[in-house]
Protein backbone atom coordinates (compact mmCIF):
# COMPACT_ATOMS: atom_id res chain seq x y z
CA UNK A 1 0.00 0.00 0.00
CA UNK A 2 1.02 3.68 -0.69
CA UNK A 3 2.27 5.61 1.91
CA UNK A 4 -0.42 8.74 1.58
CA UNK A 5 -3.45 5.95 1.98
CA UNK A 6 -1.67 4.17 4.18
CA UNK A 7 -1.58 7.47 6.86
CA UNK A 8 -5.37 8.03 6.00
CA UNK A 9 -6.53 4.64 7.43
CA UNK A 10 -4.12 5.24 10.13
CA UNK A 11 -5.28 8.27 11.30
CA UNK A 12 -8.99 7.03 11.08
CA UNK A 13 -9.46 4.45 13.85
CA UNK A 14 -13.36 4.96 11.86
CA UNK A 15 -12.58 2.74 9.42
CA UNK A 16 -12.91 -0.91 9.44
CA UNK A 17 -13.62 -3.85 6.63
CA UNK A 18 -17.56 -4.90 6.87
CA UNK A 19 -18.98 -7.35 4.60
CA UNK A 20 -21.85 -9.84 4.55
CA UNK A 21 -21.81 -13.98 3.85
CA UNK A 22 -24.51 -15.92 2.75
CA UNK A 23 -24.76 -19.85 1.04
CA UNK A 24 -25.72 -19.84 -2.29
CA UNK A 25 -27.25 -22.30 -4.24
CA UNK A 26 -27.13 -21.89 -8.31
CA UNK A 27 -25.30 -18.51 -7.74
CA UNK A 28 -28.58 -17.31 -5.67
CA UNK A 29 -28.84 -16.64 -1.91
CA UNK A 30 -30.06 -19.26 -0.09
CA UNK A 31 -28.94 -19.32 3.68
CA UNK A 32 -28.12 -16.14 5.26
CA UNK A 33 -28.36 -13.97 8.55
CA UNK A 34 -32.13 -13.90 8.40
CA UNK A 35 -32.87 -17.47 7.67
CA UNK A 36 -30.18 -18.23 10.56
CA UNK A 37 -32.32 -16.09 12.99
CA UNK A 38 -35.75 -17.52 11.83
CA UNK A 39 -34.51 -21.26 12.40
CA UNK A 40 -33.09 -20.70 15.95
CA UNK A 41 -36.43 -18.59 17.04
CA UNK A 42 -38.55 -21.91 15.55
CA UNK A 43 -36.24 -24.01 17.15
CA UNK A 44 -36.90 -22.51 20.61
CA UNK A 45 -40.18 -21.43 20.40
CA UNK A 46 -41.29 -24.64 18.71
CA UNK A 47 -43.81 -21.78 16.75
CA UNK A 48 -43.13 -20.65 13.00
CA UNK A 49 -46.00 -17.95 14.49
CA UNK A 50 -43.80 -17.01 17.85
CA UNK A 51 -40.92 -16.82 15.88
CA UNK A 52 -42.06 -14.09 13.29
CA UNK A 53 -43.77 -12.09 16.28
CA UNK A 54 -40.04 -12.27 17.60
CA UNK A 55 -38.26 -10.81 14.62
CA UNK A 56 -41.34 -8.17 13.93
CA UNK A 57 -42.10 -10.79 10.89
CA UNK A 58 -45.60 -11.19 8.99
CA UNK A 59 -46.44 -14.80 9.46
CA UNK A 60 -46.63 -15.16 5.66
CA UNK A 61 -43.21 -13.23 5.34
CA UNK A 62 -41.71 -16.25 7.47
CA UNK A 63 -43.58 -18.94 5.51
CA UNK A 64 -42.68 -17.02 2.74
CA UNK A 65 -38.80 -17.93 3.65
CA UNK A 66 -39.65 -21.38 4.95
CA UNK A 67 -40.60 -21.78 1.70
CA UNK A 68 -37.34 -21.07 -0.37
CA UNK A 69 -35.81 -22.87 2.51
CA UNK A 70 -37.46 -26.40 2.25
CA UNK A 71 -37.67 -26.24 -1.65
CA UNK A 72 -33.40 -26.26 -1.42
CA UNK A 73 -30.63 -28.12 -1.74
CA UNK A 74 -31.20 -29.13 2.50
CA UNK A 75 -34.39 -30.21 2.83
CA UNK A 76 -36.78 -30.04 4.72
CA UNK A 77 -35.67 -27.86 7.16
CA UNK A 78 -38.62 -26.95 8.60
CA UNK A 79 -41.23 -29.23 9.97
CA UNK A 80 -44.73 -28.66 11.25
CA UNK A 81 -46.65 -31.10 13.25
CA UNK A 82 -49.50 -31.83 13.12
CA UNK A 83 -52.61 -30.00 15.68
CA UNK A 84 -53.46 -32.43 18.78
CA UNK A 85 -54.57 -30.51 21.80
CA UNK A 86 -51.99 -27.96 22.07
CA UNK A 87 -52.02 -27.45 18.43
CA UNK A 88 -49.04 -28.10 16.16
CA UNK A 89 -46.17 -26.60 16.36
CA UNK A 90 -43.23 -26.73 14.56
CA UNK A 91 -39.28 -28.22 14.80
CA UNK A 92 -36.20 -28.00 12.60
CA UNK A 93 -34.81 -30.79 11.28
CA UNK A 94 -31.47 -32.49 12.30
CA UNK A 95 -29.99 -30.96 9.17
CA UNK A 96 -31.26 -27.46 9.76
CA UNK A 97 -29.77 -28.05 13.60
CA UNK A 98 -26.29 -28.99 11.57
CA UNK A 99 -27.11 -26.13 9.16
CA UNK A 100 -27.11 -23.68 11.67
CA UNK A 101 -23.83 -25.02 13.61
CA UNK A 102 -22.34 -24.87 10.33
CA UNK A 103 -23.50 -21.29 9.67
CA UNK A 104 -22.29 -20.15 12.84
CA UNK A 105 -18.81 -21.21 12.28
CA UNK A 106 -18.39 -19.84 9.05
CA UNK A 107 -19.70 -16.57 10.53
CA UNK A 108 -16.97 -16.96 12.56
CA UNK A 109 -14.02 -17.43 10.40
CA UNK A 110 -15.52 -14.50 8.20
CA UNK A 111 -15.81 -12.12 11.27
CA UNK A 112 -12.17 -13.49 12.14
CA UNK A 113 -11.48 -12.14 7.99
CA UNK A 114 -13.14 -8.60 8.63
CA UNK A 115 -10.94 -8.18 12.15
CA UNK A 116 -7.72 -9.26 10.64
CA UNK A 117 -7.95 -6.55 7.55
CA UNK A 118 -9.41 -4.00 9.85
CA UNK A 119 -6.07 -4.29 11.70
CA UNK A 120 -4.05 -4.38 8.64
CA UNK A 121 -5.28 -1.24 7.73
CA UNK A 122 -3.37 0.55 10.47
CA UNK A 123 0.03 -0.82 10.29
CA UNK B 1 -18.79 -31.00 10.25
CA UNK B 2 -21.71 -33.89 11.16
CA UNK B 3 -21.77 -36.58 8.90
CA UNK B 4 -25.54 -35.72 7.47
CA UNK B 5 -24.90 -32.16 5.93
CA UNK B 6 -21.36 -32.87 4.94
CA UNK B 7 -22.88 -35.39 2.87
CA UNK B 8 -25.63 -32.74 1.43
CA UNK B 9 -22.87 -30.66 0.45
CA UNK B 10 -20.25 -33.13 -0.96
CA UNK B 11 -23.94 -33.92 -3.39
CA UNK B 12 -24.59 -30.45 -3.85
CA UNK B 13 -21.84 -28.69 -6.20
CA UNK B 14 -24.09 -25.65 -6.70
CA UNK B 15 -23.73 -25.04 -3.65
CA UNK B 16 -20.95 -21.93 -2.53
CA UNK B 17 -20.17 -19.68 0.24
CA UNK B 18 -20.81 -16.23 -0.95
CA UNK B 19 -20.81 -12.64 0.27
CA UNK B 20 -20.21 -8.86 -0.23
CA UNK B 21 -17.34 -6.52 0.61
CA UNK B 22 -16.84 -2.39 1.79
CA UNK B 23 -14.99 -1.07 3.61
CA UNK B 24 -16.84 0.95 6.40
CA UNK B 25 -16.44 4.78 8.62
CA UNK B 26 -17.80 4.52 11.65
CA UNK B 27 -19.80 1.63 11.00
CA UNK B 28 -22.05 2.96 7.77
CA UNK B 29 -21.07 1.46 4.19
CA UNK B 30 -18.35 4.45 2.76
CA UNK B 31 -16.50 2.44 -0.49
CA UNK B 32 -17.97 -0.96 -2.08
CA UNK B 33 -17.83 -1.97 -5.77
CA UNK B 34 -20.13 0.52 -6.89
CA UNK B 35 -18.15 3.46 -6.02
CA UNK B 36 -15.15 1.03 -7.01
CA UNK B 37 -16.26 1.12 -10.84
CA UNK B 38 -18.01 4.74 -10.57
CA UNK B 39 -14.10 5.87 -9.70
CA UNK B 40 -12.37 3.40 -12.49
CA UNK B 41 -14.72 4.52 -14.97
CA UNK B 42 -14.23 8.55 -14.12
CA UNK B 43 -10.13 7.86 -14.31
CA UNK B 44 -10.52 6.08 -18.05
CA UNK B 45 -13.32 8.44 -19.24
CA UNK B 46 -12.37 12.15 -17.40
CA UNK B 47 -15.99 12.80 -16.95
CA UNK B 48 -18.43 12.31 -14.59
CA UNK B 49 -21.30 12.04 -17.09
CA UNK B 50 -19.54 9.64 -19.33
CA UNK B 51 -19.03 7.40 -16.36
CA UNK B 52 -22.83 7.85 -15.48
CA UNK B 53 -23.65 6.73 -18.76
CA UNK B 54 -21.52 4.03 -19.03
CA UNK B 55 -23.21 2.43 -15.81
CA UNK B 56 -26.45 3.27 -16.82
CA UNK B 57 -26.61 5.44 -14.11
CA UNK B 58 -28.39 9.33 -14.11
CA UNK B 59 -25.85 12.38 -13.65
CA UNK B 60 -27.61 13.34 -10.40
CA UNK B 61 -27.17 9.74 -8.94
CA UNK B 62 -23.27 9.61 -9.72
CA UNK B 63 -22.85 13.42 -8.53
CA UNK B 64 -24.89 11.56 -5.12
CA UNK B 65 -22.47 8.95 -4.52
CA UNK B 66 -19.13 11.29 -5.20
CA UNK B 67 -20.68 13.60 -2.48
CA UNK B 68 -21.05 10.70 -0.19
CA UNK B 69 -17.13 9.87 -1.03
CA UNK B 70 -16.03 13.59 -0.82
CA UNK B 71 -17.67 13.71 2.40
CA UNK B 72 -15.31 10.63 3.66
CA UNK B 73 -12.13 10.10 5.32
CA UNK B 74 -9.94 9.81 2.39
CA UNK B 75 -10.89 13.48 0.58
CA UNK B 76 -11.32 14.68 -2.16
CA UNK B 77 -11.58 11.68 -4.20
CA UNK B 78 -13.23 13.19 -7.37
CA UNK B 79 -11.79 16.22 -8.39
CA UNK B 80 -13.93 18.64 -10.99
CA UNK B 81 -11.76 21.16 -13.22
CA UNK B 82 -13.28 24.51 -14.56
CA UNK B 83 -13.87 24.13 -17.96
CA UNK B 84 -12.24 25.68 -20.36
CA UNK B 85 -12.15 25.03 -24.44
CA UNK B 86 -12.73 21.51 -23.84
CA UNK B 87 -14.94 21.56 -21.21
CA UNK B 88 -13.89 21.14 -17.64
CA UNK B 89 -13.97 17.58 -17.24
CA UNK B 90 -12.75 15.27 -13.64
CA UNK B 91 -10.16 13.52 -12.39
CA UNK B 92 -9.83 11.23 -9.47
CA UNK B 93 -7.23 11.98 -6.86
CA UNK B 94 -4.00 10.22 -5.79
CA UNK B 95 -6.17 8.92 -2.70
CA UNK B 96 -8.65 7.61 -4.68
CA UNK B 97 -6.10 5.92 -7.19
CA UNK B 98 -4.51 4.31 -4.40
CA UNK B 99 -7.93 3.46 -2.51
CA UNK B 100 -8.88 1.64 -5.59
CA UNK B 101 -5.61 -0.32 -6.06
CA UNK B 102 -6.03 -1.15 -2.02
CA UNK B 103 -9.87 -2.06 -2.55
CA UNK B 104 -9.13 -4.66 -5.36
CA UNK B 105 -6.56 -6.36 -3.59
CA UNK B 106 -8.81 -6.40 -0.74
CA UNK B 107 -11.74 -7.93 -3.13
CA UNK B 108 -8.83 -10.66 -3.96
CA UNK B 109 -8.32 -11.81 -0.63
CA UNK B 110 -11.77 -12.24 0.06
CA UNK B 111 -12.41 -13.57 -2.89
CA UNK B 112 -9.74 -16.40 -2.10
CA UNK B 113 -11.73 -16.48 1.81
CA UNK B 114 -14.90 -17.31 -0.42
CA UNK B 115 -13.34 -19.93 -2.68
CA UNK B 116 -11.62 -21.84 0.11
CA UNK B 117 -14.40 -21.99 2.11
CA UNK B 118 -16.62 -23.29 -1.32
CA UNK B 119 -13.52 -25.74 -1.37
CA UNK B 120 -14.28 -26.85 2.03
CA UNK B 121 -18.01 -27.48 2.05
CA UNK B 122 -17.01 -30.72 0.07
CA UNK B 123 -14.16 -32.06 1.97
Amino acid sequence: MKQSIKKIFKKNKRLSVAGSLWIACNDNRFFGPGPLELLERINNTGSISEAAKEMNMSYKKAWEIINVLNDGPVKPLVVTKAGGTKGGGSVISDEAKELVVYYRLLRERFKKFLEKETRNMAL
